[in-house]
């Protein structure tokens, strides 16, 4: 198990890392499986009743957990899942936080994001959504 | 204990490592503890008598002291701990800042930033605060 | 072969890193190969009958695979190459990907930015395209 | 000594690497002692007779010197100690880099900077700094 | 020799690390001296008749080469040997990437960014350049 590696005293908090195409995240098991619980996150990272992963999650040599996703969006999403607030900086596109929110089945975020962005596209416009 | 991992000639000084988020922070423990004393992050590093770590703080692998909060939003509260200054860069969302202002519990930024976001938003602006 | 370097209990899923003008991409060898087969990544990472690399290509010493381009450009065709949308960032200049995605043979992203770059010129400026 | 960690053929230079709040800065001491000779900086870097440090600073285990400062706003002065030019980019605020500059007695630094920030400002401004 | 770290079944290339300021950049020789054949980039890594490097360029502990210069104004240039194309992102100030091209003798990045900065300032500004 990838949590073995860390030193807790503090028995409370399960850590662990994401390595979310190629950068690491380091989060809790609360943190992924609390606060969403039917989103695909909340179901990778539940335990069974035995404890170990349900989900075999591919793991790098470190003991991060391989996720084949775009680390910039998916920033703003571990942020939402820490304290319950989606929040953007100006210089990251809303819709590669929402085709990840739709990945990883945030539907608040998924809510937030289609609303958004409907409101700044004026009806019509049949532009490339780039 | 992490501090034993830095050669350390100069004893005045009490280096640490921050890992927020899966972010690396180098700064010393005089820093988080001495400018905003009734804070969270004063309260988790200072030391009690026998000198060890009262709040059995999570660390990772190479004895970071483990945060499960956004590290681009911590940034510049660390560096307000540093000098005494809230300084954000343009394209850093304000709101991001405040929150993790509020979980660390620094009372002066959480002032700052919410008479700030006030300000740029009209009265009665109802929309969602992303 | 770098892929034994994973410990992989889902086998589905073929782990590789590519290591891209310095940074390293996580990602899949089916992100690489199965959504634009006729580009030079699918050619570079399929298989032929005994499985192993047909190209030889490069790997630094921690086993990622060596491409001399940029990380920055490449970052959203590959996210392109997970979910078949091309999401850029307003900080980031199209001209960048578009090179990267000529380099690399993704013919629809090549398209979607002829075209948007064509839109953003006046006809007859002549100035320096940087 | 960090610098018998590097293989340095070529005598003239002397390299070291410099942790700025948890980022690593690859230099030469000429570089922080050779153009700013009254910095702290320069008093930091400079050797006595023996060529030891005076000043005992403090490394990491990398044997990187350790500096409890933000790394976004130091890079600007160190680009300044290479070439003599301040160069900031559109999204880095003047006020971050003014707060290093003086941290590190960098006086023609903090002197292009008062007179900028100086001249962004309408005269009778009382908002917050930030 | 750094290029012994490296596993590269295809002899063609030949891969080396540059260590840019504390940022490491993966390329090839054949990108550093093939298309500027006068830069001093080119003339630091082209071998002599022994193969070895002529220039006794200083490594990291890692084989990569050290260069005192910025990371983030390399970046184009590097690009540019790539691809012959000058690519900058709009947050990029182009002087920085102006210093850098003249310290590494790139001449026709010189001349493209020499003419952009002119083209900017209205004739008879006598603000500091930064």
């Amino acid at each position: 198990s990838a949590n073995g590696a860390f030193m807790s005293p503090n028995k409370q908090t399960d850590w662990l890392v994401l390595n979310v195409g190629g950068k690491l995240f380091s989060t809790t098991r609360s943190t992924l499986v609390g606060k969403e619980t039917d989103s695909m996150l909340a179901r990778m990272f539940s335990c069974n009743r035995e404890g170990s992963d349900r989900w075999n999650n591919s793991m790098d040599e470190s003991g991060a957990f391989l996720i084949d996703r775009s680390p910039r969006y998916f920033e703003p999403i571990l942020n939402y899942l820490r304290h319950g607030e989606l929040i953007l900086d100006p210089d990251v596109n809303p819709r590669g936080v929402l085709e990840e929110a739709r990945f990883f089945g945030i539907q608040p975020v998924v809510d937030i994001l289609e609303l958004r962005i409907q409101k700044e596209e004026p009806p019509g416009d049949l532009s490339p959504l780039t």
